[in-house]
């Protein structure tokens, strides 16, 4: 037994993946990409139902739940909107009528104006005290283990992470660096817009606007964002919904060695048990079945993960690992 | 003398700095900064005029007038457009009655349709043979070593660089690698459009658009897509022109030790002399005065250095200094 723990992880990196094709195919994929270039690994990731725990809510939402019930208790006239009405009584029914779109555009209204590092301290002071509402778990602790120990993985193995999310990109930042290492550069995702104006001693000052600015990063808009932001071609994309399927063709078309991976929420016991289905390939049948037919390698929560959950592990620093 | 080259570099770090004001105002700066925490450690660089010779023309519009040129031998149709005739005419009078944003635009729609790798391999081989109009040197020993050396130290004292550029993402990026050790996504520029398709195998592809996405990024533009795409503050910013000054400023009113760096192109017998002009504030008079006034450091090319292009000196791999 090496006593380092850096090199006994390094001995056995993917610990909490079962023995099995899946894990197989990860390490097999490791293996033949460590023949190129440094700079053509790149790894991308989505968020939310992949490096962690989406259901019953997206941890975002619930966020901004509590910034709207902030804000109507200081303003009561803003349960005059029927988006907000329908969010502050959790009437599920008149959300879906309304439709995620309206209500999101109305959460982004609702920060309009909020400094961008006075967000970052609202989520940080949110992501802090929250707790998951079915298992009462802090946020942190709804990151999959196995996924951490691949992101740590392909950080021994030179790959550049980063993240690719349909999430507003504020949030996501706010928590990348201390959940995953990764750093606020390294997240690409839906971003508001932002107002250039001046304080009284005439300094810059930056202020959300009421809209987003360019598309909601799923689909293929997070290929043509991956492309804007980062620049580079990834080989391994991971997603577990329909917004990512696009990302996953992507890496898949890339030359030489490629990796899809599909976490599939098969596990109603450890975690939630649900089906992602594949946008407009409904007809194809559920996004794994999908995804095996297209050379996808998917992970199935219940089969292939020995832990779900992360605990106590921390990854390191995003300071270290970036230039 | 120490027989280590990094060791040495660091015994000396700004070496082709000379003694004065200017090299202890960063100096100073160096040394507070170290202070604060890593992830506050943030520097961002115009890229044409502050690291590298833009004048007598930008490199950027000699390798789109090459691309014109050849579309032009291909297609000589293209001819009749106004813009593209005042180009390959070298007609400086039409072009400038057409504008700089009219003659942009042209060259953006003169790249529609293609692949971002392969606009990529075509400013590699340009980068490769192109020489300086009046100089003749290679592109490449057009860098600043000043400013090179400046880079290394940053990130010898773990800043991230990031490089803020007026023009087109694409381009820079294609050198910020080997020029800077800048990784691409480590870039934030003007952007164009891309359209995903799909190619005969149904595989995603990714073709420029006609237009911009997106703003040039230039004066406020600068500051918003700072935060847009890095999510990060700076605390040092250089520039050389009144396209930077908005960035400028946004550093200096950063908390803490800050530094805004203006490079003032004064010094005629080793490159070239002339006085940016600040845009809405032509009537404070000159740049490097309006700059002083507001608390920059301003570097003469003349006095504070004492070599201006860096010729064999390369930076460390840019894959060694991202995660």
């Amino acid at each position: 037994m090496n006593a380092d723990p850096a090199a006994r992880a390094h001995a056995d990196p993917l610990a909490s993946w079962r023995p099995g094709a899946t894990r197989s195919a990860i390490l097999g994929f490791l293996d033949a990409a460590s023949e190129r270039p440094v700079d053509e690994r790149v790894a991308v990731f989505d968020n939310d139902g992949t490096l962690w725990c989406e259901r019953p809510r997206y941890a975002q939402l619930e966020f901004l739940l509590g910034e709207l019930r902030r804000a109507a208790d200081a303003d009561p006239s803003l349960g005059a909107r029927a988006e907000y009405r329908a969010l502050l009584a959790g009437d599920t029914e008149a959300q879906a009528d309304l439709g995620l779109p309206a209500i999101a555009a109305a959460l982004v209204e609702l920060c309009a104006g909020i400094d961008p590092h006075e967000f970052d301290r609202r989520v940080a002071a949110f992501v802090e005290s929250a707790r998951h509402p079915d298992t009462g778990r802090p946020l942190r602790d709804l990151r999959y283990l196995p996924m951490l120990e691949l992101l740590a993985e392909l950080r021994h193995r030179q790959f550049s992470v980063f993240l690719v999310t349909g999430g507003g990109v504020e949030f996501v930042r706010a928590i990348s660096g201390g959940f995953y290492g990764v750093a606020p550069e390294a997240v690409v995702g839906s971003t508001v817009g932002y107002d250039v104006g001046r304080d009284a001693a005439g300094r810059p000052v930056l202020r959300r606007t009421r809209e987003l600015f360019g598309p909601v990063v799923e689909g293929e808009a997070k290929v043509a964002q991956i492309q804007f932001q980062l620049g580079r071609r990834p080989i391994l994309a991971a997603g577990n919904s329909p917004g990512d399927t696009d990302m996953l063709d992507y890496a898949m078309a890339a030359e030489g060695p490629s990796l899809a991976l599909l976490v599939d929420h098969d596990d109603a016991d450890r975690e939630y048990r649900y089906v992602g289905r594949a946008g407009s390939f409904d007809s194809e049948g559920s996004l794994p079945d999908i995804g095996r037919a297209r050379g996808w390698t998917v992970a199935s929560m219940r089969d292939d993960w020995g832990e779900v959950f992360a605990t106590a592990s921390a990854p390191s620093p995003w300071h270290r690992s970036v230039g």
